[in-house]
Protein backbone atom coordinates (compact mmCIF):
# COMPACT_ATOMS: atom_id res chain seq x y z
CA UNK A 1 0.00 0.00 0.00
CA UNK A 2 0.80 3.54 -0.69
CA UNK A 3 1.33 5.83 2.41
CA UNK A 4 -0.73 8.85 1.43
CA UNK A 5 0.02 10.85 4.68
CA UNK A 6 2.17 10.73 7.88
CA UNK A 7 1.03 12.87 10.77
CA UNK A 8 2.48 12.92 14.70
CA UNK A 9 0.44 10.10 16.00
CA UNK A 10 -0.91 7.92 12.38
CA UNK A 11 0.00 7.40 9.37
CA UNK A 12 -2.39 6.78 6.05
CA UNK A 13 -2.09 4.43 3.81
CA UNK A 14 -3.82 4.33 0.29
CA UNK A 15 -6.13 1.00 -0.17
CA UNK A 16 -8.37 2.06 -3.13
CA UNK A 17 -9.90 5.60 -4.61
CA UNK A 18 -12.48 5.13 -1.73
CA UNK A 19 -10.80 3.71 0.88
CA UNK A 20 -7.32 4.02 3.53
CA UNK A 21 -5.92 2.73 6.25
CA UNK A 22 -5.67 4.25 9.60
CA UNK A 23 -2.56 3.16 11.50
CA UNK A 24 -1.75 4.34 14.85
CA UNK A 25 2.02 5.12 15.49
CA UNK A 26 3.34 4.98 19.54
CA UNK A 27 4.50 8.69 18.70
CA UNK A 28 3.47 11.26 20.80
CA UNK A 29 4.05 14.63 20.64
CA UNK A 30 3.37 18.12 22.40
CA UNK A 31 3.82 22.19 21.71
CA UNK A 32 3.63 22.00 18.23
CA UNK A 33 6.16 18.71 17.74
CA UNK A 34 8.97 20.69 19.98
CA UNK A 35 8.47 17.65 23.04
CA UNK A 36 8.23 14.12 21.17
CA UNK A 37 8.25 10.83 22.60
CA UNK A 38 7.53 7.23 21.50
CA UNK A 39 5.29 5.23 24.12
CA UNK A 40 5.05 1.30 23.52
CA UNK A 41 1.54 -0.15 23.12
CA UNK A 42 0.43 3.75 22.73
CA UNK A 43 -0.78 3.58 19.19
CA UNK A 44 -2.48 0.26 20.39
CA UNK A 45 -4.46 1.87 23.48
CA UNK A 46 -5.57 5.42 21.02
CA UNK A 47 -6.82 2.63 17.87
CA UNK A 48 -9.51 0.89 20.44
CA UNK A 49 -10.14 3.66 22.26
CA UNK A 50 -10.97 5.36 18.37
CA UNK A 51 -12.67 2.17 17.50
CA UNK A 52 -15.09 2.76 20.84
CA UNK A 53 -16.26 6.32 20.19
CA UNK A 54 -16.29 5.94 16.29
CA UNK A 55 -18.45 3.09 17.34
CA UNK A 56 -20.71 4.99 19.31
CA UNK A 57 -21.31 8.28 17.29
CA UNK A 58 -21.82 6.02 14.13
CA UNK A 59 -24.52 4.25 16.38
CA UNK A 60 -25.73 7.74 17.14
CA UNK A 61 -26.32 8.69 13.19
CA UNK A 62 -23.02 10.99 13.36
CA UNK A 63 -20.95 10.09 9.63
CA UNK A 64 -17.68 9.17 10.13
CA UNK A 65 -14.81 8.26 8.01
CA UNK A 66 -14.87 4.86 10.19
CA UNK A 67 -15.66 1.62 8.16
CA UNK A 68 -13.87 -1.66 10.56
CA UNK A 69 -11.29 -2.75 13.10
CA UNK A 70 -8.62 -4.47 10.29
CA UNK A 71 -6.29 -5.24 13.55
CA UNK A 72 -4.73 -3.97 17.05
CA UNK A 73 -3.25 -0.97 14.93
CA UNK A 74 -5.34 -0.39 12.17
CA UNK A 75 -8.59 0.06 11.05
CA UNK A 76 -10.38 0.69 7.36
CA UNK A 77 -11.57 4.24 7.09
CA UNK A 78 -13.60 6.03 4.03
CA UNK A 79 -11.11 8.54 2.01
CA UNK A 80 -11.29 11.97 2.52
CA UNK A 81 -9.85 15.79 1.57
CA UNK A 82 -9.61 16.61 5.13
CA UNK A 83 -10.56 20.10 5.52
CA UNK A 84 -7.98 22.90 6.49
CA UNK A 85 -9.87 23.54 10.00
CA UNK A 86 -10.02 21.83 13.48
CA UNK A 87 -12.93 22.03 15.47
CA UNK A 88 -12.76 22.29 19.26
CA UNK A 89 -15.46 21.86 21.68
CA UNK A 90 -15.06 23.17 25.15
CA UNK A 91 -17.20 22.21 27.98
CA UNK A 92 -14.92 23.27 30.72
CA UNK A 93 -11.66 26.53 30.90
CA UNK A 94 -8.58 24.28 30.21
CA UNK A 95 -5.71 24.67 27.98
CA UNK A 96 -5.33 27.18 25.29
CA UNK A 97 -8.71 28.77 26.16
CA UNK A 98 -7.31 29.64 29.59
CA UNK A 99 -3.70 31.07 28.54
CA UNK A 100 -5.70 33.31 25.36
CA UNK A 101 -8.43 34.87 27.64
CA UNK A 102 -6.78 34.41 31.15
CA UNK A 103 -9.78 32.62 32.66
CA UNK A 104 -9.18 30.24 35.41
CA UNK A 105 -9.11 26.24 34.72
CA UNK A 106 -11.91 24.23 35.54
CA UNK A 107 -14.33 26.91 35.14
CA UNK A 108 -17.12 25.57 33.73
CA UNK A 109 -19.28 27.28 30.61
CA UNK A 110 -22.17 28.17 30.90
CA UNK A 111 -22.91 25.85 27.77
CA UNK A 112 -20.50 24.34 25.44
CA UNK A 113 -18.77 26.20 23.18
CA UNK A 114 -17.16 25.99 19.46
CA UNK A 115 -13.91 27.69 18.62
CA UNK A 116 -12.47 26.68 15.27
CA UNK A 117 -8.45 26.92 14.44
CA UNK A 118 -6.70 26.55 10.98
CA UNK A 119 -4.31 23.40 11.15
CA UNK A 120 -1.35 24.78 10.65
CA UNK A 121 1.92 23.72 13.36
CA UNK A 122 3.96 26.75 11.56
CA UNK A 123 1.16 29.38 12.41
CA UNK A 124 0.19 27.54 15.78
CA UNK A 125 -3.15 26.75 14.83
CA UNK A 126 -4.66 30.12 14.96
CA UNK A 127 -7.81 31.08 16.69
CA UNK A 128 -10.40 31.70 13.17
CA UNK A 129 -13.88 33.35 13.54
CA UNK A 130 -16.73 32.21 11.57
CA UNK A 131 -16.78 35.27 9.19
CA UNK A 132 -13.34 35.14 8.57
CA UNK A 133 -13.29 31.07 7.68
CA UNK A 134 -15.97 32.19 5.07
CA UNK A 135 -14.05 35.06 3.89
CA UNK A 136 -10.48 32.93 3.54
CA UNK A 137 -12.62 30.33 1.66
CA UNK A 138 -11.84 27.90 4.40
CA UNK A 139 -15.28 26.50 4.12
CA UNK A 140 -19.00 27.59 2.74
CA UNK A 141 -21.45 28.65 5.33
CA UNK A 142 -22.98 25.23 5.10
CA UNK A 143 -20.59 23.26 5.88
CA UNK A 144 -19.56 25.08 8.99
CA UNK A 145 -22.66 25.02 10.19
CA UNK A 146 -22.94 21.37 9.51
CA UNK A 147 -19.32 21.18 11.47
CA UNK A 148 -20.71 23.37 14.46
CA UNK A 149 -23.56 21.43 14.64
CA UNK A 150 -22.59 17.79 14.65
CA UNK A 151 -19.48 18.94 17.09
CA UNK A 152 -21.93 19.82 19.90
CA UNK A 153 -23.97 16.09 18.74
CA UNK A 154 -20.69 14.48 19.18
CA UNK A 155 -20.58 16.46 22.37
CA UNK A 156 -23.87 15.60 23.82
CA UNK A 157 -23.31 11.76 22.61
CA UNK A 158 -19.49 11.51 24.29
CA UNK A 159 -20.05 13.49 27.41
CA UNK A 160 -23.15 10.95 28.79
CA UNK A 161 -21.13 8.13 27.37
CA UNK A 162 -17.88 8.80 29.29
CA UNK A 163 -20.08 9.97 32.73
CA UNK A 164 -20.77 6.23 33.11
CA UNK A 165 -17.14 6.14 32.74
CA UNK A 166 -16.97 8.74 36.11
CA UNK A 167 -15.09 10.91 33.14
CA UNK A 168 -16.17 14.71 32.50
CA UNK A 169 -15.38 15.76 28.64
CA UNK A 170 -13.53 18.68 29.23
CA UNK A 171 -13.08 19.78 25.77
CA UNK A 172 -12.28 18.29 22.43
CA UNK A 173 -10.92 18.49 19.21
CA UNK A 174 -12.52 17.15 16.16
CA UNK A 175 -11.28 17.20 12.15
CA UNK A 176 -13.61 16.98 9.19
CA UNK A 177 -13.06 15.79 5.67
CA UNK A 178 -14.88 15.33 2.67
CA UNK A 179 -15.87 12.31 0.45
CA UNK A 180 -15.85 12.06 -2.82
CA UNK A 181 -19.71 12.34 -2.81
CA UNK A 182 -19.02 15.90 -1.20
CA UNK A 183 -20.25 14.40 2.03
CA UNK A 184 -18.74 15.70 4.87
CA UNK A 185 -17.37 13.23 7.62
CA UNK A 186 -15.99 13.04 10.86
CA UNK A 187 -12.58 11.94 10.15
CA UNK A 188 -9.10 11.08 12.44
CA UNK A 189 -9.14 9.93 15.90
CA UNK A 190 -10.83 10.28 19.03
CA UNK A 191 -8.58 9.56 21.95
CA UNK A 192 -6.93 11.06 24.69
CA UNK A 193 -4.31 12.57 22.23
CA UNK A 194 -7.59 14.72 21.17
CA UNK A 195 -9.53 14.99 24.12
CA UNK A 196 -9.05 16.48 27.90
CA UNK A 197 -10.73 13.56 30.25
CA UNK A 198 -10.83 14.37 33.75
CA UNK A 199 -11.80 12.13 36.72
CA UNK A 200 -15.40 13.26 37.71
CA UNK A 201 -14.57 13.74 41.05
CA UNK A 202 -10.88 14.45 41.52
CA UNK A 203 -10.82 16.48 38.25
CA UNK A 204 -7.12 15.05 37.66
CA UNK A 205 -6.38 14.89 33.92
CA UNK A 206 -6.68 11.21 32.27
CA UNK A 207 -5.06 12.87 28.89
CA UNK A 208 -1.84 14.06 27.01
CA UNK A 209 -1.64 16.50 30.00
CA UNK A 210 0.23 14.20 32.29
CA UNK A 211 2.70 14.32 29.17
CA UNK A 212 2.58 18.00 28.59
CA UNK A 213 2.80 18.76 32.17
CA UNK A 214 4.97 15.79 33.01
CA UNK A 215 2.21 14.85 35.71
CA UNK A 216 1.67 11.16 35.07
CA UNK A 217 3.00 8.15 32.51
CA UNK A 218 1.27 8.61 29.68
CA UNK A 219 0.78 4.53 29.04
CA UNK A 220 -0.75 4.08 31.87
CA UNK A 221 -3.36 7.05 32.21
CA UNK A 222 -4.58 5.91 28.58
CA UNK A 223 -4.59 2.14 30.32
CA UNK A 224 -6.64 3.52 32.77
CA UNK A 225 -9.23 4.97 30.24
CA UNK A 226 -9.37 2.10 27.85
CA UNK A 227 -10.07 -0.11 31.46
CA UNK A 228 -12.71 2.88 32.45
CA UNK A 229 -14.77 1.96 28.83
CA UNK A 230 -14.42 -1.42 29.88
CA UNK A 231 -12.28 -1.99 26.31
CA UNK B 1 -10.73 68.31 37.11
CA UNK B 2 -10.56 65.06 39.12
CA UNK B 3 -8.18 62.64 36.27
CA UNK B 4 -10.79 59.51 35.34
CA UNK B 5 -7.96 57.40 33.00
CA UNK B 6 -4.63 58.34 32.02
CA UNK B 7 -4.23 55.81 28.49
CA UNK B 8 -1.20 55.56 26.43
CA UNK B 9 -1.94 58.34 24.13
CA UNK B 10 -5.03 60.27 26.05
CA UNK B 11 -6.60 61.45 29.49
CA UNK B 12 -9.60 61.57 30.28
CA UNK B 13 -11.12 64.36 32.83
CA UNK B 14 -14.12 64.34 34.48
CA UNK B 15 -16.17 66.92 33.72
CA UNK B 16 -19.41 66.38 35.24
CA UNK B 17 -21.18 63.08 35.83
CA UNK B 18 -22.74 63.15 32.27
CA UNK B 19 -19.10 64.81 30.73
CA UNK B 20 -15.41 63.76 30.19
CA UNK B 21 -12.48 66.16 28.79
CA UNK B 22 -10.77 64.22 26.26
CA UNK B 23 -6.56 65.20 26.64
CA UNK B 24 -4.40 64.41 23.93
CA UNK B 25 -0.77 63.15 24.92
CA UNK B 26 2.24 63.41 22.41
CA UNK B 27 3.19 59.82 23.94
CA UNK B 28 3.24 56.96 21.06
CA UNK B 29 4.35 53.52 22.23
CA UNK B 30 4.25 50.01 20.09
CA UNK B 31 4.20 46.59 21.22
CA UNK B 32 1.73 46.50 23.94
CA UNK B 33 4.02 49.09 25.03
CA UNK B 34 7.64 48.16 24.94
CA UNK B 35 8.49 50.67 22.41
CA UNK B 36 7.72 54.69 24.04
CA UNK B 37 8.21 57.90 22.66
CA UNK B 38 7.25 61.58 22.94
CA UNK B 39 6.83 63.32 19.79
CA UNK B 40 6.22 67.32 20.64
CA UNK B 41 2.86 68.00 18.33
CA UNK B 42 1.68 64.77 17.99
CA UNK B 43 -1.17 65.40 20.59
CA UNK B 44 -2.21 68.45 18.74
CA UNK B 45 -2.35 66.51 15.15
CA UNK B 46 -4.50 63.38 16.68
CA UNK B 47 -6.80 65.62 18.14
CA UNK B 48 -7.17 67.49 14.93
CA UNK B 49 -7.67 64.00 13.08
CA UNK B 50 -10.07 62.87 15.43
CA UNK B 51 -12.17 65.92 15.64
CA UNK B 52 -12.60 65.57 11.50
CA UNK B 53 -13.27 62.27 11.72
CA UNK B 54 -15.70 62.05 14.78
CA UNK B 55 -17.54 65.66 13.04
CA UNK B 56 -17.93 63.30 9.58
CA UNK B 57 -19.49 60.66 11.72
CA UNK B 58 -21.99 62.63 13.38
CA UNK B 59 -23.09 64.32 10.17
CA UNK B 60 -23.48 60.55 8.96
CA UNK B 61 -25.51 59.64 11.99
CA UNK B 62 -23.26 57.87 13.97
CA UNK B 63 -23.82 57.75 17.63
CA UNK B 64 -20.44 59.04 18.88
CA UNK B 65 -18.88 60.67 22.37
CA UNK B 66 -17.67 63.84 20.48
CA UNK B 67 -19.06 66.81 21.97
CA UNK B 68 -16.98 69.81 20.91
CA UNK B 69 -13.52 71.17 20.56
CA UNK B 70 -12.47 72.53 23.29
CA UNK B 71 -8.76 73.86 22.65
CA UNK B 72 -5.79 72.54 20.18
CA UNK B 73 -5.25 69.36 22.97
CA UNK B 74 -8.74 68.28 24.27
CA UNK B 75 -12.54 67.95 23.02
CA UNK B 76 -15.45 67.54 25.43
CA UNK B 77 -16.87 64.07 25.26
CA UNK B 78 -20.13 62.18 27.16
CA UNK B 79 -19.28 60.28 29.95
CA UNK B 80 -19.41 56.23 29.26
CA UNK B 81 -18.40 53.20 30.32
CA UNK B 82 -15.88 51.47 28.21
CA UNK B 83 -16.70 48.12 26.30
CA UNK B 84 -14.35 45.17 27.08
CA UNK B 85 -13.56 44.66 23.44
CA UNK B 86 -11.79 46.17 20.71
CA UNK B 87 -13.55 46.39 17.54
CA UNK B 88 -11.73 46.17 14.32
CA UNK B 89 -12.46 46.38 11.00
CA UNK B 90 -10.04 45.33 7.92
CA UNK B 91 -10.28 46.00 4.19
CA UNK B 92 -6.83 44.55 3.54
CA UNK B 93 -4.29 42.25 4.94
CA UNK B 94 -2.10 43.84 7.27
CA UNK B 95 -0.72 43.79 11.08
CA UNK B 96 -1.80 41.07 13.20
CA UNK B 97 -4.33 39.75 10.30
CA UNK B 98 -1.10 38.22 8.12
CA UNK B 99 0.96 37.70 11.08
CA UNK B 100 -2.07 35.21 12.65
CA UNK B 101 -2.95 33.45 9.12
CA UNK B 102 0.38 33.85 7.10
CA UNK B 103 -1.48 35.92 4.78
CA UNK B 104 0.40 38.31 2.37
CA UNK B 105 0.19 42.15 3.37
CA UNK B 106 -1.63 44.46 0.61
CA UNK B 107 -3.74 41.15 -0.15
CA UNK B 108 -7.36 43.13 -0.83
CA UNK B 109 -10.11 40.92 1.40
CA UNK B 110 -13.15 40.43 -0.99
CA UNK B 111 -15.41 42.18 1.63
CA UNK B 112 -15.07 43.94 4.75
CA UNK B 113 -14.23 42.07 7.69
CA UNK B 114 -15.12 42.50 11.96
CA UNK B 115 -12.98 41.08 14.51
CA UNK B 116 -13.26 41.50 17.83
CA UNK B 117 -10.27 41.86 20.48
CA UNK B 118 -10.19 41.82 24.48
CA UNK B 119 -8.87 45.30 25.80
CA UNK B 120 -5.86 43.71 27.64
CA UNK B 121 -2.65 44.30 26.88
CA UNK B 122 -1.12 41.79 29.89
CA UNK B 123 -3.52 39.23 26.79
CA UNK B 124 -1.91 40.72 24.10
CA UNK B 125 -5.60 42.06 23.16
CA UNK B 126 -6.54 38.20 22.01
CA UNK B 127 -8.86 37.56 19.58
CA UNK B 128 -12.32 36.40 20.40
CA UNK B 129 -15.09 34.87 18.22
CA UNK B 130 -18.83 36.15 19.02
CA UNK B 131 -20.12 32.79 20.43
CA UNK B 132 -17.40 33.32 23.03
CA UNK B 133 -18.36 36.96 23.66
CA UNK B 134 -21.46 36.11 24.14
CA UNK B 135 -20.76 33.18 26.82
CA UNK B 136 -17.99 35.24 28.77
CA UNK B 137 -20.99 38.29 29.03
CA UNK B 138 -18.19 40.51 27.56
CA UNK B 139 -21.73 41.73 25.39
CA UNK B 140 -25.00 40.89 24.85
CA UNK B 141 -26.63 39.56 20.92
CA UNK B 142 -27.63 43.15 20.25
CA UNK B 143 -24.62 45.53 21.29
CA UNK B 144 -22.76 43.04 19.20
CA UNK B 145 -25.08 43.33 16.70
CA UNK B 146 -25.27 47.34 16.74
CA UNK B 147 -21.25 47.17 17.20
CA UNK B 148 -20.81 44.93 13.84
CA UNK B 149 -23.09 47.11 11.76
CA UNK B 150 -22.24 50.23 13.43
CA UNK B 151 -18.49 49.26 12.33
CA UNK B 152 -19.34 48.44 8.91
CA UNK B 153 -21.13 51.75 7.98
CA UNK B 154 -18.26 53.95 9.56
CA UNK B 155 -16.11 52.11 7.41
CA UNK B 156 -17.98 52.98 4.23
CA UNK B 157 -17.84 56.35 5.47
CA UNK B 158 -14.52 56.94 6.35
CA UNK B 159 -13.22 54.57 3.52
CA UNK B 160 -15.13 57.08 0.56
CA UNK B 161 -14.14 60.37 3.02
CA UNK B 162 -10.50 59.17 2.72
CA UNK B 163 -10.18 58.37 -0.89
CA UNK B 164 -10.71 62.35 -1.84
CA UNK B 165 -7.50 62.56 0.21
CA UNK B 166 -5.92 59.43 -2.04
CA UNK B 167 -5.85 57.30 1.14
CA UNK B 168 -6.88 53.87 1.59
CA UNK B 169 -8.20 53.04 5.01
CA UNK B 170 -6.73 49.62 5.45
CA UNK B 171 -8.03 48.85 8.82
CA UNK B 172 -8.85 50.44 12.25
CA UNK B 173 -10.07 49.98 15.23
CA UNK B 174 -12.83 51.12 17.31
CA UNK B 175 -13.75 51.27 20.95
CA UNK B 176 -17.62 51.47 21.91
CA UNK B 177 -18.85 52.85 25.55
CA UNK B 178 -22.20 52.75 27.34
CA UNK B 179 -23.76 55.86 28.38
CA UNK B 180 -26.06 56.33 31.49
CA UNK B 181 -28.76 55.22 29.39
CA UNK B 182 -27.66 52.32 28.61
CA UNK B 183 -26.93 53.52 24.87
CA UNK B 184 -23.38 52.47 22.73
CA UNK B 185 -21.46 55.40 21.45
CA UNK B 186 -18.72 55.19 19.25
CA UNK B 187 -15.94 56.51 21.67
CA UNK B 188 -11.96 56.91 21.83
CA UNK B 189 -10.08 58.31 19.03
CA UNK B 190 -9.81 58.02 15.07
CA UNK B 191 -6.29 58.65 13.98
CA UNK B 192 -3.10 57.39 12.92
CA UNK B 193 -2.50 55.08 15.54
CA UNK B 194 -6.09 53.80 15.33
CA UNK B 195 -6.09 53.32 11.76
CA UNK B 196 -4.09 52.26 9.01
CA UNK B 197 -3.73 54.80 6.20
CA UNK B 198 -1.86 53.55 2.69
CA UNK B 199 -0.94 56.38 0.06
CA UNK B 200 -3.74 54.92 -2.94
CA UNK B 201 -1.14 54.81 -5.94
CA UNK B 202 2.22 54.12 -3.52
CA UNK B 203 0.97 52.15 -0.92
CA UNK B 204 2.87 53.86 1.51
CA UNK B 205 2.12 53.56 5.24
CA UNK B 206 0.49 56.54 6.54
CA UNK B 207 -0.20 55.79 9.93
CA UNK B 208 1.88 54.12 13.37
CA UNK B 209 3.68 51.81 11.23
CA UNK B 210 6.03 54.24 10.38
CA UNK B 211 7.15 54.11 14.20
CA UNK B 212 6.43 50.43 14.66
CA UNK B 213 8.39 49.60 11.59
CA UNK B 214 11.45 52.78 11.96
CA UNK B 215 10.04 53.85 8.38
CA UNK B 216 9.34 57.60 8.32
CA UNK B 217 9.39 60.20 11.12
CA UNK B 218 6.10 59.95 12.59
CA UNK B 219 5.35 63.64 12.92
CA UNK B 220 5.92 64.67 9.58
CA UNK B 221 3.65 61.18 8.13
CA UNK B 222 0.77 62.28 10.93
CA UNK B 223 1.36 66.03 9.06
CA UNK B 224 0.86 64.75 5.61
CA UNK B 225 -2.25 63.23 6.69
CA UNK B 226 -3.74 66.21 8.51
CA UNK B 227 -2.34 68.10 4.89
CA UNK B 228 -4.09 65.58 3.13
CA UNK B 229 -7.50 65.77 4.84
CA UNK B 230 -6.88 69.69 4.69
CA UNK B 231 -6.94 70.12 8.38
Amino acid sequence: MKLLYEGKAKKVWEIDAEKVLIEFKDDVTAFDGLKKDQYRGKGLLNKKISDYFFKILEKNAIKTHYIRSVDDRNFEAFRTTVMPLETVVRNYAAGSFCKRYGIEKGKKLSKPLVEFMIKSDELHDPLICEDTILLLDLATKEELEYMKRTALKVNEILSSELEKAKLILVDFKLEFGKNSNGEILLIDEITPDTCRFWDSETFESLDKDVYREDKADLLSTYEEVARRLEL
